[in-house]
C-alpha cells in the first residue's frame, strides 16, 4: 500500500475505515501509555486521536500494543504448516514471525521453502523467511537437498525473504571456509542471523567480523553480554527444549534493552497450546520483574528494527495496523488481534476460516528401498560404542558397553536398557542405514519410529526387537512420514506427518492429542523420557556432542568424524 | 572491503596492522567502559583484546569512542567546500557527516551536488548525501536549478547517497501534492528526513504517514515529544542561528534516548572554530547533566542506525575503524582521530595535506545583466510595505511605513533606519530585480551585498544609497560571488566566495578573518546587528514569515503570495 494514499485520512478530511476508541496505546517509542483512539485505513494506521470513522469499536480502556513478532522460529517444530501455525499463535497476539524453514529445506530444498510461503499466503500471520544457511548440517549425513549460495540467491528477489538464517556452521565461518563465506557475501546487503552456542573470545570476534549480526543460543548472561558488547543483537529464546528466558533476563538494562529481542526457535504443539507463544515470554518477563513497556518492546519494535521491517513494530501513522488489545499490562493476554486492520482473532479464537491442507501440494518424501534395509548387526567385536541419552538434554554420552549377542548378532537388551537404533535414509531410497545402540530410552518392548530427526530428517527408529522396529518404520513410511509406536507386528499409536514427514494436515489440537497419545503408549512400553520422540529426533544430529547416529553410521561429534560401532 | 578478509586477523592468526593499546573503550551498545586494546586491519576493526600487531600505539588509558556523526548539516554554511570543512571538523572528532547540499543545488543543481562529492572524495571525512528535496524552495523565486523526482532518481545509484533530504515542503506533503509525493515515492526504500517546524496534530500525522522519518526543527520538548511518539527520530540541533540543544535535552530519557541524534544544520566558521562541532554538543549535553554514555551514543550509534550505516557507530569487529581518543569522559576533546584506521588528526590539527580548491572546477554563477539592473523605485504610492528585521531571529515583521521620497522616487532614509534592499537574479541574467525597503539593519551610510541568500542565493544588497549598493553588488559579482561592504564607489571589505557564490577557496581560518573584518566595517557604518550578512541571507527566504523579498518582488509569507510594495 502506498503510504501517500492515507494522507487525506490522516489529515482528517475523509472518514477512516475503523476507529478503535478509548484505547490505552502502548507507545514503544516514548515508553508512555497514551489514552487515545487509533484510526485505521485499509491495512494501515492513519492517525491517533479523534477521527470520523465508518466503523467504531470501543475498547473501553483496553491496552493496545503492536502485534508481537517472533524473531526466530522453525514453524515445522509445531508439526503443522504455517497456515495452521497461524491459527495457533495469532490468537496469542503474534502477528509476524521470522522463520528459518530449514527443517523442510533439508527434506525438499527450495520446493519445501516455497511450500511454506504458499501455506502462509493470505493467512492471518505475516511470515518472513530467512534463507536457510546450513542445508545439510554436515557432510556426514544424507539430506533431501543441498542448498549452496547459488541456490539461495534466487530467494533474495522474494519480498518475504529478508536475510540469511542462523549460520550454524560457526566453525566454518571462523575457519574462513569458502562455502559458508559465499553465503555471507550473497546476503551481505540483508540481515544475517547467527547461531554460535558458547562461542567466545577471538573465535567469536572472527564470527562477528564476518558480518553476523545476532545470536539466539546464549544460555548465560555472561555469554550474552560478551556477544552484545561485540555488536550482536541478542534474541532471548524460550523453546520447548531450551529454556533461556529466565536465566537471561538479568541481561536487560535501560541502556541495552533495545538490542534484545524475543524468539521461540522450536515450540511443540503442547507448549504452544498450554503456555503460549511470544505472549508467554512477555508475561514471564514481566513476572520476573521486567518493566512491561520493555518486555513489550522486546517483542515488537526491537525485532522490527533489527529485521529492517520499517512498516511495523509501533502504533504510529503509516505503519501496519497489526494490533493487539488486552486488559492487564502486567500479564498481557490479547482478547482481540488485528492484522493489517482486519480482526483476525477474538477471545483466543481465530476469526478466519481454516485453510485445508492436502499433502498433494508436496511430493511424497518417504523414499525408502525396503529391500535394502537390513537392521541386523553382525557381532564383529566385543565392546561397542553406545549412545547414552541424558534426560532433557540434547547432548549425549559416548558410552562403551559389552555387546549383547545372540546367534552371532548383536541385539537389543531391554533388561540393561540397551535398545537398537537405526537411521534409515528416506529421501532418495539409497538403502543407507546407520545402525547402533542406545541406552536411556527405557523401552521394555516394542519400538518407536519417527521421520523427524534433525536436521536431515531421515527415519529414526529405536526398539527392543527388529520386528517391532520394522513395523514402526514401515508404518511411518506408509503414512508419508510420522511418529509411530509398534509392538511386534502391531501398530499401537501414530502421528501422521505427511507434509515432508514433518508436519500434519490436521488441526494443531488434533496433532497434540495424537502426540500425547503416542507418548502415553510409549510410556506404557517402559520409556522413562518425558518425550521420547523429541529425544530421538536429536539422536541423529551430528553437530551436538557427543555420540550421534546418522544414516552414514555413528559420529563422534567431539572429534567431528565418523566412528566405528566397535570400541574393541 | 570484504569483511571476510579480516576473519584470520580477528582469530589472531596474523598480526594486525595497528593495535591501540590500553584504551578505555566506550561501548555504546552495552553502556560500559571496557579496558582493552583495539586491533585494526586496513580500514576495519578486527577485534578487541590482546593481538599481535605490526604497529602499536599506547593510549595510556585514554577513552576511545566511535567517531562522531553529524546527522544533518549544510556544509555550505561553513562557507568552505567539503575538503576544507573536513579540516575544520575532523580534528574535533567528527568522522562522518550526513549532508544536504541544497545550497549549492539551488545554484548549480546536480552539477553542484557532484562538486560536493568531488571535494569530499579521498578526504579525511565520510560525507554521505541526502538528495535535496526542495530545489527551489517555492515558485516565487528564481533559483539556478530545479530538481524534480526524475532528476533526483539518478542520484540513488551513488553509494554515498542514502536518502531524501529534509522535506521542507511540509504543506505540500500534508496537502498531498504530486510533485513532492513523487519524490517520497522515489526514495521510499531509503531514509527520508523531515523538516516541519511547529507542525502538530493531524497535519503532523499526515506528514508522518507519508513516510517521513525524522525532524530537526523542534524548539520545545513538547514539540519533540509529539513527534517522537509518532515515530519520528529527533535530531537535536545546535546551529549558528538556532540554539535548540539546551532546551531539548530534557527530552532524553533512558527509554527513548536511542531515538535521538545530534546535528548542527548550519554552523558558520567562527562557531566551528571557537565552539566546535558535534563535540561541542556532546560536551554541552554532559555539562547539562546527560550521562556521557548517552551523549556519545546520540552522536554515534543512534545516527548510524537511523541512516542504516551498518559499518560504523560502534567499536566492534568488522566495523570501520573511525575512532577518537580523549582523556576526559565528562568533556571529550579528541586528541587523536582515526578514520578508517588512519590517523587523520592529532591535538586538534589535521594530519592530512590540505586539498587546494580552484574555482575552475565549477562554472561561474554570477550571471547578471547589469544593463537591466535598475535600483530606482518610482513613488507610486504613499505608504509602503517594509521588512522589519528582528535581531537574532529569522522571522521578520511586515511593517507599513510612509515612503521617503526624493524627486518622484522612493529612497532610503538612514535617519529613520529605512534602507533600500534589492534581490538581483544572478543565475541566468534574466534582469529580474526585486526591490523593497527594510528597517532594522541600521546602516548610516554605504551598502552590504551578498551572494548568500537562502535558498535561491540570488544577489541581495541593502544600503543607504543606490551608488553604494551598485558598488557592493557589482563587486560581489566580479568576485564570482561573495560578501561585500561598500561606501559610495569604494569597496571597504569583502569575503570572496567564488565557489557557487557560497564557498571560499581559502582556508576556513582565513574566511573567518575576512568575515569578521567585513562585519567590523559594517558595524562602523552603523549596523547594530550581530551579523548583518547572516540576517540579510534570510531576508530573501520566502518560507519563513512574515515579509520577505525575492528577485520576483515582495512576498507576504503568511499569505504565501506575492504582494505589492504599496500598501496604499
Amino acid at each position: 500500500m502506498n503510504p501517500a494514499s492515507i494522507i487525506s485520512y490522516a489529515r482528517g478530511d475523509e472518514p477512516v475505515d475503523l476507529l478503535l476508541k478509548n484505547a490505552r496505546v502502548v507507545n514503544v517509542l516514548s515508553g508512555e501509555i497514551d489514552e487515545t483512539d487509533v484510526a485505521i485505513v485499509r491495512t494501515r494506521i492513519a492517525g491517533l486521536g479523534d477521527y470520523e470513522a465508518k466503523e467504531t469499536i470501543d475498547l473501553q480502556g483496553a491496552y493496545l500494543s503492536p502485534g508481537f513478532i517472533d524473531a526466530h522460529v522453525h514453524v515445522e517444530s509445531a508439526m503443522v504448516p504455517p497456515s495452521e501455525f497461524a491459527r495457533a499463535v495469532v490468537p496469542l497476539g503474534t502477528t509476524t514471525v521470522i522463520t528459518d524453514p530449514h527443517e523442510i529445506a533439508n527434506v525438499l530444498g527450495l520446493d519445501g521453502i516455497r511450500f511454506m510461503f504458499e501455506s502462509a499466503k493470505h493467512g492471518p500471520l505475516s511470515m518472513f523467511v530467512m534463507a536457510s544457511s546450513c542445508v545439510p548440517a554436515t557432510h556426514m549425513e544424507t539430506s533431501g537437498a543441498t542448498l549452496r549460495w547459488y541456490d539461495l540467491v534466487s530467494l533474495k528477489s522474494d519480498p518475504w525473504v529478508i536475510g540469511l538464517a542462523e549460520v550454524m556452521n560457526f566453525p566454518g565461518v571462523v575457519a574462513g571456509e569458502d562455502e559458508v563465506l559465499d553465503k555471507l557475501r550473497t546476503f551481505s546487503d540483508l540481515v544475517i542471523d547467527g547461531h554460535c552456542p558458547a562461542l567466545s573470545g577471538k573465535a567469536l570476534q572472527a564470527y562477528v567480523a564476518a558480518g553476523i549480526m545476532s545470536d539466539h543460543e546464549c544460555t548465560t548472561v555472561a555469554e550474552a553480554q560478551e556477544k552484545l558488547r561485540l555488536g550482536m543483537t541478542i534474541f532471548i529464546r524460550e523453546a520447548t527444549n531450551a529454556h533461556n528466558l529466565k536465566p537471561l533476563l538479568p541481561l536487560v538494562t535501560p541502556f541495552n534493552h533495545h538490542r534484545i529481542c524475543l524468539c521461540t526457535d522450536d515450540r511443540q504443539p503442547a507448549d504452544l497450546l498450554d503456555q503460549g507463544h511470544i505472549d508467554f515470554m512477555v508475561r514471564t518477563a514481566i513476572e520476573e520483574g521486567i518493566d512491561p513497556m520493555i518486555a513489550i518492546r522486546m517483542a515488537t519494535w526491537n525485532t522490527a528494527q533489527y529485521f529492517r521491517l520499517a512498516d511495523r513494530g509501533a502504533i504510529t501513522p503509516g505503519r501496519r495496523a497489526d494490533l493487539i488489545a488486552f486488559d492487564d499490562l502486567k500479564a498481557p493476554r490479547p482478547h482481540r488481534v488485528w492484522r493489517g486492520g482486519r480482526l483476525v482473532a477474538r477471545d483466543g479464537e481465530i476469526c478466519v476460516a481454516r485453510k485445508e491442507v492436502t499433502p498433494r501440494t508436496l511430493r511424497g518424501t518417504m523414499n525408502v528401498d525396503w529391500n535394502a534395509v537390513d537392521l541386523t548387526v553382525i557381532a564383529e567385536g566385543r565392546r561397542m560404542r553406545t549412545i547414552g541419552v541424558i534426560p532433557d538434554q540434547l547432548v549425549t554420552e559416548n558410552l562403551v558397553l559389552d555387546a549383547p549377542r545372540r546367534n552371532g548378532h548383536v541385539v537389543a537388551d531391554p533388561s540393561q536398557d540397551v535398545l537398537k537404533i537405526a537411521v534409515i535414509e528416506r529421501h532418495m531410497a539409497s538403502g543407507a542405514v546407520g545402525k547402533g545402540f542406545v541406552r536411556g530410552i527405557g523401552l521394555k518392548s516394542g519400538a518407536l519410529a519417527s521421520s523427524v530427526a534433525h536436521d536431515h530428517h531421515n527415519l529414526v527408529v529405536a526398539g527392543a526387537d527388529d520386528v517391532s522396529m520394522m513395523t514402526a518404520a514401515r508404518r511411518s513410511a506408509a503414512l508419508g512420514g510420522g511418529m509411530v509406536v509398534a509392538q511386534g507386528e502391531t501398530v499401537l499409536a501414530e502421528v501422521p506427518l505427511p507434509l515432508g514427514g514433518l508436519m500434519s494436515t490436521e488441526p494443531i489440537e488434533e496433532v497434540r492429542r495424537q502426540l500425547d497419545g503416542a507418548i502415553k503408549i510409549a510410556h506404557e512400553l517402559g520409556t522413562t523420557l518425558h518425550d521420547p520422540f523429541m529425544a530421538m529426533s536429536f539422536l541423529g544430529l551430528e553437530v551436538i556432542p557427543s555420540l550421534k547416529l546418522t544414516d552414514q553410521g555413528l559420529v563422534d561429534v567431539d572429534k567431528f568424524a565418523p566412528v566405528s560401532l566397535w570400541a574393541e
